[in-house]
Formats: structure tokens, sequence, C-alpha cells
């Protein structure tokens, strides 16, 4: 088991939630107050304020109370180890189907090539 | 919201589990039957069973029977598609910071610059 499972485990259940995709989305464009963030949520604040605490312990948000104003940002490299996890995996497979082309073309016993 | 959303649901879901990730770890390496995907976890054949089940929901993994063994691959396009989602959203935010950065360096009110 790696070392950051737990860490992958919060943020892959994060984003399987599509309101919280909605606040990534929203955040992925620049910084937002908790107000700015719920605007477009068919929800109630203390729901909003929820999610964004999912998002939070996850790492992929970061929150900073400035006066009454909390700001959220994304934290864009917790979105890169998510999305490092998936790319490693999907070229490992990619990669094999490669060698395996490669070992077709060069069986003399494969298919044959139609010109 | 967007019409892929519960598919997107479905995916980060399967993927927010330690023992699902390892499944699909050992699937990027190859296709492998169940007994093959569940020898390395240290729980029951039925647990690794539920565990597919959700992989498969989520169309991470395909299965498929061929006579009494059932082979499990990975679908690299289900798996490009939780990545491209985490990329335009990461992307989407450095480019707004490259756009900041810019801003600062043509702003001649900016931090003066070290030379």
């Amino acid at each position: 088991m790696l070392k950051n499972d737990a860490s992958l485990d919060r943020m892959f259940h994060a984003l399987a939630d599509a309101s919280r995709r909605q606040m990534v989305d929203r955040l992925s464009r620049g910084p937002a107050s908790v107000s700015e963030l719920a605007q477009p949520l068919a929800m109630s604040l203390p729901a909003v304020v929820q999610h964004l605490a999912v998002l939070e312990e996850s790492g992929l948000v970061r929150t900073e109370k400035v006066g009454r104003v909390r700001t959220c940002t994304l934290d864009s490299a917790a979105m890169s180890r998510a999305e490092q996890w998936l790319s490693d995996r999907r070229l490992g497979w990619e990669r094999r189907l490669d060698r395996l082309g490669s070992l077709l073309a060069a069986d003399p016993g494969g298919p044959e090539k139609k010109t």
C-alpha cells in the first residue's frame, strides 16, 4: 500500500459529488468567497459549507479567512496528484498495448499484412 | 450540470478506495482473472467481487466471462475521461496564474524587478 493512500481516498471521494465538482470548476477560474461558491448551487449555505469542508480536508481546496470573508482557492498541486495517479495507470496500460502491437507485427506466425 | 455527471460520480467514487485502486493498478499491467486480482488483497473473494462490481459499474473496468474464467480489463478511455476532468480544471487555474503573472510584470506600479 502506498503512503498517500488515505490522501487519494479523500481526494477521489471529494470529487465523487457533482456539487463539489461544480465548486472545484468555479475555483479553477479563480478564488471565490463562500457565498460566491454557493450562488449557482441550489442548496443552503450550511450544505455548501459542509461540501467545502470535504474539499478542504481532501487538500484540493484551501480557505483563508480575512476579516469576515473566507476566501477559497484551488490547490493545483493536489489536483495534479490525483491526475497523476490516473495518468500513470492509463499510460502503463497503453504502453502494454503498444508492446503487444509490436510483438504481433514482429511475429512471423501472426496475421498476414494487407498491402 | 454536465450530462456525464453521474458517470464522473461513479468513476471518482470507484477510485476513492485503496483496494479498488490496487485492482486498477494491477489491471494497468494487463488483464487478470478475478482470482489473480484477489491474490494480493487481504480480503474474501466475495468482497473482491463486490469491489469489482463497483469498478465495472463505473466503466473503469470491463469483465468478460469465457468458460469458467472471468477476465477483467482496464478501460483506458474511461480512465482518460476522469483524468481529463481534473486536467482541464488544473490547467484553467494555472493559465489564470500565468495571466496574473503577466499583468504584474506589465504593471508599472507593480513590485520592482530585481536585476
